[in-house]
């Protein structure tokens, strides 16, 4: 049986000021689920109806909690119109950037990617290609926010997700190949991009801040040929990584 | 002063099928409101605040209706949760389809794309490729649908779309190369795709139907690295998009 205390924390995690200060977030869907459960990050519990549990068993690790919850309960926990049958609450986990030597592969960073839906994708689209690190600005979306962790279809799992002061992060590594997605930079058809190095994506609406630019070494631009006036921000970022893997 | 007969029509255009009965469709906000009427749509009413037709006068036809609305009322006319100052109520044009000579340029076909956001982005795509039409399936999301429109960013304007049954489509254009989307195709980065003729995008589920398969001449796969699943349909049909592009 929920008690009131759980539904009013699990309904508190869509605000990432309660995500914070639990250390929380949550996972809907079986697939997504699964996947969780295998991977690194600690589950504190899963609610689930009883009908899923027996299906899923034999899967399940013996080391979290199991709340057998009916369809209504699902109903005030989910954040989905069509809640599913099984939600996970995890622990936040810690990676240390520090651990990380960007100098070698390619990266992500965002400048305040502030659609969910976007943040989302592109970590669905850095799974695709292997990238293993996204760098977001402080202002961006937050990663554990329920529509980013929905979008990426499990690949926030694969993909680690930074929050810096990307001015002190790009200072810091200066001798790096910085390709920044621009309107009047260098066209992408006939540009190589290096193996190692990292790609800048700006805000949905206004880019680059000028800020950023400056650490810039790459302007790259996205060859247009018909007349609509920018392409979506993960959209760019998904005909870039793909630039890149064409080596 | 808005009528309620007039609210409640303008609401109603919330479903497809009052759209098609009607034969109106809403556009909101000022830089896609200006596009539409410089393009050859018909806009029947718009209803603005003083202050924006103050702003715009000049700018205004003066063959359609002028409704002066306050903050209240567009509140109720809006699809949006932050009301722009301006929505047009315009009439749906009626584009002829076998004017088209589809042997000639390149066109995009989708095959139950059923989310609002991923069609408005692909035929954002599309008109940054300069490609003029899509073929959607009859259960695609409807492009008059306020979503749809809102993510096109005022490409709905330059692109023409069409609602047909996309098996007998194929079979009248039997002889124009037709690339498909698929995850046991030839490589991406290995292909020249035509500069004529068709990409073939399936459902974000389930993919291509079976049916429609066999209408695809040349199945083409975006080469993975990583261990994402897939990718959002939007996000492959600007990646082909581009291959096309680099010709």
């Amino acid at each position: 049986m929920l008690t009131k205390v759980t539904i009013k924390l699990i309904q508190s995690l869509k605000d990432k000021k309660n995500r914070q200060l639990h250390g929380l977030f949550l996972v809907e869907g079986t697939k997504a689920v699964m996947e969780l459960l295998a991977s690194k990050i600690v589950v504190k519990t899963l609610f689930a109806t009883g009908e899923w549990i027996s299906l899923h068993k034999v899967l399940l690790k013996d080391n979290c909690e199991l709340e057998i919850v009916n369809e209504k309960e699902l109903k005030q926990l989910s954040n989905q119109v069509t809640p599913q049958p099984v939600i996970a609450l995890a622990f936040i986990p810690n990676y240390d950037i520090t651990e990380i030597d960007f100098s070698k592969g390619f990266s992500i960073a965002l400048d305040e990617i502030q659609d969910p839906g976007n943040l989302g994708t592109i970590i669905r689209i850095a799974d695709w290609y292997g990238i293993k690190n996204i760098i977001c600005s402080k202002n961006c979306a937050d990663v554990y926010n329920p529509k980013v962790i929905q979008s990426t279809m499990g690949s926030f799992l694969r993909v680690n997700v930074f929050y810096e002061n990307l001015s002190a992060f790009f200072s810091a590594h200066n001798k790096i190949p910085v390709y920044g997605a621009l309107m009047n930079g260098k066209n992408l058809h006939q540009t190589k991009i290096n193996s190692d190095g990292i790609l800048l994506i700006g805000n949905e609406g206004s880019g680059i801040s000028d800020e950023l630019l400056t650490f810039v070494t790459h302007p790259i631009t996205i060859p247009k040929i018909g007349e609509a006036e920018s392409l979506n921000a993960s959209i760019a970022a998904a005909i870039i990584c793909d630039a890149w893997a064409r080596g």
